[in-house]
């Protein structure tokens, strides 16, 4: 279908012309095809089948979420102010092993995918495990995703034998790769301290036959890296790099606690980092020194974590932290521009994951927001790009389009019932909470 | 009017009985005559000339915000990433000096407020010049608010001659004290670095005659805490006590350098402090060490300072980033409990303002919010206090009650015309960007 936005406020993400207003985007199936300032002439009018005047609105490449474990939004908020290891070992891991199977990861990534594109958000990387459901949930959304299958040394739902966890991993790439257009098949080693030397090994020659992406959780707690270190004599990220596994196609995330030997590792070998910094406060467990990560030109990109230490996936609310906590820590203002912070969201990860989303020009793939400027958080508007980071929230999104095709009008699901997901997440949320028995659980 | 909400869940804010599901609320004229679990009895249906049915929706306290420069809605986001004094002395002084006048405050009043009130907050307390235009904005709005005329030993809008702020203050408390149920009048010495100790202690004494709150910044910048070292000897909190200004009806905004003997003189003279964490965040100010001070019962509460420095007035993210920024500098997760944190929106606020709202319970004024819980990420619901802390924010708010007088229905303000606000807004914008002739600005 062909699509034209017009009378909009434009921000590109594109170097030089980063805004204007009013402007157009005019779409072709899945692309953009045209771009510009001012009214568009009538050719694009008598070649769209839908027209969308957006006055009062502003059109934004889509937003793209780096690291999720979608499907846990079930568990929001099941147990949060707790100490770590309560948390993990008495209601994460408990609820986890008796209920995610490729069902509930169906429905809970539906839940999470069904919230980040209301909030804006057309891509997102996820690591879980039985992450087929996560593939048919994303199918049927129209959402963009990386799905990275989990590989850990203990036994995980849909992997009760940990040594058939590359196999099994092996099978979901071969499963889901070049099934659909809107879905890359990855893998995701939980972190060096549930994964061997081996598997870790494996899973990246792994990740190497099939081309495709490696995540990995890094250095998120000083424990870690005391840890690590005491095992293998060397920081989480050296050790890595010592096992050969970190390239431009390995992306390490929360990377919290890095020495200035980590930081020209990763440097060097290229790797991506996600910074997570609503769970990573949440947790507290450190936080990711991003300002010296991106003053030497490291690719450093936005995540919200899972929904059970966050416990959103307001990609909106996370640049604001973002921009707002790293100036607060280096008592420096200046810190983190609001543009640059939406580099982290956008173009960054898209280059990294090689997606040609997240800049508004001739060919790239149409993964395009509207917001509603209509509104009065929103008024009035001297810069889009610090309006964007340190004002708008997910819920000033109206219309999303991934790939072409609208997903999200006028804030409504166009591709699934609603009243389906939430029956049944109403009834799942039940058995969990009959499991807990927790006096604070509804 | 009488007004009946039932089938809620209702979250009250008290002791004992935190909250339930389903319940009922009743209230008569402005006050809450009735609270209850279940459904409630005929009677009440019958007495109603209102009935909210609120199934999948969450009744709440309004929240209230502790700290605000209401009419700067107006210079949101004109000038942003900018160091403190390019910010203060090129953009927001030479703005204000041009445009600040009670028309401006009045309008920028009414946009603060249409924002606060469609976030749920049904009070806050404001400081700035001009506050007759602010007092007009909030009865016509219909939102309650402590509103404090700025106090400064410069010229400043409305008050050219610095030698005449005690006298122009003091006809602002005449004027308006006793004027509406809505308002409390008060003062705002600017900071302990702009006002004179004469200034100072003839402020608090003109507060103390009108038995009204007197707001300060203080230690807002390690800069301001040298300085007044420098000058005095002391530190701004110590020079504050010395001069006698320091008691119960005071209210210490920021508060972020503070020593232990510091702490010690808040606890002894019964001072409120306002934490507004995302506009120190976002000026590099520094951040106040909340949790010690709580855990010495000193009365923290929230806001979040002007909009030119946060840059929204929403109080729920306001709430989620205190509660995770604290874990993170403390590396605790257990620190600010989501509970603990809504208290500083609500009960904290109401007990130092004394104005009998923010608890759910007979005869408290009737100050109440409605949310709209049918919304991807607030499924499932686990516990309600952590899902207004961290998953909640203000777009999910859809009904407002201030004094027993519904003020925002179903999204929509019910006494202004928005469409004014939004023409008048747009106007004043035009011409603070034409004097700005920035090339970033539209």
């Amino acid at each position: 279908m062909n699509l034209l936005i017009y009378d909009a406020m434009v921000v590109t993400m594109e170097e030089g012309d980063p805004w204007f207003c009013p402007g157009y985007v005019f779409i072709e199936e899945n692309k953009i095809k045209a771009i510009g300032k001012g009214r568009p002439t009538e050719k694009f009018f008598s070649r769209a089948q839908k027209v969308i005047k957006a006055t009062d609105k502003l059109v934004m490449p889509g937003l793209i979420n780096a690291h999720n474990h979608a499907a846990m939004s079930l568990l929001r908020g099941v147990a949060d102010d707790l100490p770590l290891d309560k948390w993990l070992h008495e209601y994460i891991f408990p609820i986890e092993s008796t209920f995610v199977n490729e069902e509930f990861v169906y429905w809970g990534t539906l839940l999470a995918g069904w919230e980040m594109l209301s909030g804006g958000t057309t891509c997102f990387a996820d690591g879980y495990f039985c992450e087929d459901g996560a593939v048919k949930a994303c199918v049927d959304l129209g959402i963009r995703a990386i799905l990275a299958q989990g590989i850990i040394d203990f036994p995980a739902p849909g992997v009760p034998e940990p040594e058939q966890n590359i196999a099994h991993a092996e099978q979901f790439l071969k499963k889901w790769q070049g099934y659909s257009d809107l879905i890359t098949p990855a893998l995701f080693a939980h972190a060096p301290y549930t994964c061997s030397a081996s598997t870790l090994k494996r899973a990246k020659r792994l990740a190497q036959t099939y081309q495709t992406f490696l995540f990995i959780h890094v250095a998120e707690t000083n424990w870690e890296v005391e840890q690590i270190k005491k095992e293998h004599g060397l920081t989480p990220v050296a050790y890595l790099e010592n096992l050969g596994i970190l390239d431009e196609r390995t992306i390490i995330v929360h990377a919290n606690w890095l020495s200035e030997e980590d930081i020209k590792i990763i440097k060097d070998t290229g790797v991506g980092v996600v910074h997570n910094p609503e769970s990573n406060l949440k947790l507290a467990s450190g936080l990711c020194p991003v300002p010296d990560l991106l003053s030497k030109d490291i690719p450093v990109v936005l995540g919200t974590d899972g929904p059970a230490s966050n416990n959103n996936l307001d990609m909106f609310q996370e640049m604001d932290k973002t921009a707002k906590i790293h100036k607060g820590i280096k008592l420096d203002p200046i810190t983190m521009p609001a543009k640059q912070v939406l580099e982290m969201a956008t173009v960054i990860p898209s280059d990294i994951f090689k997606l040609n989303t997240a800049r508004l020009k001739e060919n790239a793939l149409a993964d395009i927001i509207i917001i509603n400027l209509k509104q009065p958080h929103l008024y009035p508007i001297y810069n889009p790009h610090c309006h964007l980071v340190y004002t708008t929230d997910g819920a000033d999104v109206e219309t999303v389009i991934v790939n072409g095709k609208v997903v999200i009008e006028e804030k409504k699901l166009v591709c699934v019932d609603i009243e389906k997901i939430r029956h049944k997440i109403i009834d799942l949320a039940v058995k969990i909470k009959q499991k807990l028995k927790s006096p604070d659980a509804e």
